[in-house]
């Protein structure tokens, strides 16, 4: 029987799995920070009324520059970022995945290296191995803030072509300052200053949810700065995969040298301008889930746990010997959570006050059982 | 002003442009092989009412694997293709750029190369160049059928890690037979015997217009041949976004090795299956264009034109001294037809009968000024 490694596959694909969380039958889910509340039934109807008018025009191909898209992005971003962005500055993808591997095709690949400091979403690390970037893991502090020092000093040392930061960090939660990125910015552009400097990736997919502002105004007269975001989690709609980013135009035009022609459906097009229509209703969610977020830390602190202070819609918790275990515990108890294999923690995603509760119950008694 | 040679950008893209063709407002658009007919009413409501459902559990992310749609897809082959396939055979992504692209991914890359038989579906060199796989060019014959024997030369030289086969080739319209993919193959696997082969990919976007039958069945015992297959062109749905493959379950399980996870929206996989339901009206309409596409062939000869044979949803024509000349002096006509960079010829997409009417005049025109 032929397998894959009876194909010519390449030799860094060998022995490989598929990245993804298990996909698990499970009462209350709360391991791929999903946003719990499903569209409200007007925007529902919406999408339905949206899709049913680019469905007549589907033998088309659609607009490939998705001109009007990009436009409403730009009118969220300047109203909710505190800096003005056009729709120039603007580029969408399908998810913030695909929007990443089109900077790491542009500004990475072959010869080029990216760094990243992990902790963190373990997709930078992995599309860079999928568009032959080299990948360097940069250091964090204990607390799992970025140590800016030692951060600074692998940039020079390694110099990288593209340096992400994922503010707040996924899986960890934590928030990065300007100050921070400031620093690293200037590092990355010194270690670079050679050729045309380095890139770097402001990963702010869970910004909705944080204590701080969006870190959009550095993108002014930093035309090596790019933030990216999705609607996944503040929109609610992970099922759209409508991933985008804010930078100088001329990263946008950089980045359409490598995009696939028509990347982007109408259908998705068109989904994606619903929701946008419905952006104080979703951001009504997002307040919510702040407190949810917020009521989960304080939680289980109460209840002993050792908690990383959070941004985003999920909480980190520990410690744990033997994370896995821990994680399967939970699941047994008919909760499913996240191990990112971060040693000694696992993930917790805020879910409705219902969700959480379940979750806060299952791990009381198992906390109770391993002190008696 | 910061332009895109400013930026730190892979030194193979500077300076060069993005792939697509001109998207201008021209009364009669026969220029990139879409299908005129728009979905019939009752599939358009069927897309709408299928999103709506999916769009109640937007907030979830898709199906990562996309079984349903996957089962369909493997239905329709089955059932048209004269070849079983199961699900575990099919893998589908947005268009069939994406699935070419994640084939190179996994099977090209930095290090290996791919050769195509040129002219034909140019986005298998970008694509190539975009995950920085080797791009070879193979030769044809004056007739653009490919020349067997030099091909096969030429894989025995340069071992290619894939090579791409276009039936029926675009933008000539020529089908390949089964003995020239099947020498190929046994070319292609030859010189590579040393490692686990070459990957051959049979590229049947435009099969369903073809006098021949697909070359599915070649798929029996030949784990390193890949078909793909697209919805935008037999199915009218360009503005979808499906494109799939068919292939030993291998390939498929090596393929999402560098997919990036949820690729596929929920909403593409909507109406995806929305199409499906709605096959054999689908393809009433490809007889139909069938239909014309053989009057394009007969028209355009007897007016003095010579035709290239075409198993395509399009014609190639020509000779012209200056092909961009006469490309413009159709559009200057009103209609918009392609100019792919093959000396001396134009590409014209079969549309509606009005569509190719207007199209005939235009050029029954310009002969006679030519010949006055």
């Amino acid at each position: 029987m032929t397998g894959i490694d009876d194909l010519p596959i390449r030799d860094e694909l060998r022995g490989k799995s598929p990245y993804g969380a298990p996909q698990l039958d499970v009462p209350v889910q709360l391991n791929t920070n999903e946003n719990p509340y499903p569209l409200p039934e007007p925007l529902v109807e919406r999408i339905a009324e949206r899709v049913r008018e680019a469905a007549r025009g589907l033998n088309r191909y659609p607009d490939r520059d998705a001109i009007e898209l990009r436009t409403e992005l730009a009118k969220y971003l300047t109203r909710t970022g505190k800096h003005p962005v056009a729709v120039e500055n603007v580029w969408a993808a399908n998810g913030s995945n695909e929007v990443i591997q089109q900077l790491l095709q542009t500004f990475g690949g072959p010869g080029r290296t990216a760094i990243g400091f992990e902790p963190s979403y373990s997709m930078h690390g992995l599309i860079a191995r999928g568009t032959g970037t080299g990948w360097l893991s940069g250091p964090r502090n204990d607390d799992f803030t970025i140590d800016v020092a030692a951060a600074a000093r692998a940039i020079a040392e390694h110099r990288p072509d593209i340096v992400f930061i994922t503010s707040p960090n996924n899986p960890t939660g934590t928030a990065v300052d300007a100050g921070t990125v400031l620093a690293l910015y200037e590092a990355a552009q010194a270690a670079k200053a050679a050729t045309a400097g380095a890139i770097v990736v402001v990963d702010e997919a869970y910004v909705e949810f944080s204590h701080r502002p969006s870190l959009l105004p550095l993108l002014e007269g930093r035309p090596n700065l790019v933030v990216s975001r999705t609607m996944s989690k503040a929109f609610g709609a992970a099922g759209l995969r409508l991933g985008y980013l804010a930078a100088h135009r001329a990263v946008v035009d950089a980045v359409q040298l490598v995009r696939l022609p028509y990347h982007l459906s109408a259908v998705t097009q068109a989904t994606a301008l619903a929701a946008l229509e419905h952006t104080d209703t979703l951001l009504g969610y997002v307040e919510q889930l702040k407190e949810e977020r917020d009521r989960l830390v304080a939680e289980l602190r109460a209840i002993g746990y050792e908690v990383t202070e959070s941004d985003a819609n999920f909480v980190q918790f520990g410690r744990f010997e033997d994370a896995h275990a821990m994680w399967q515990k939970i699941l047994d108890r008919g909760v499913l959570v996240r191990d990112n294999g971060v040693p000694g923690r696992l993930r917790v995603t805020a879910g409705t006050p219902e969700e959480n509760d379940a979750f806060l119950d299952a791990v009381r008694a198992l906390k109770k059982e391993q002190s008696s």
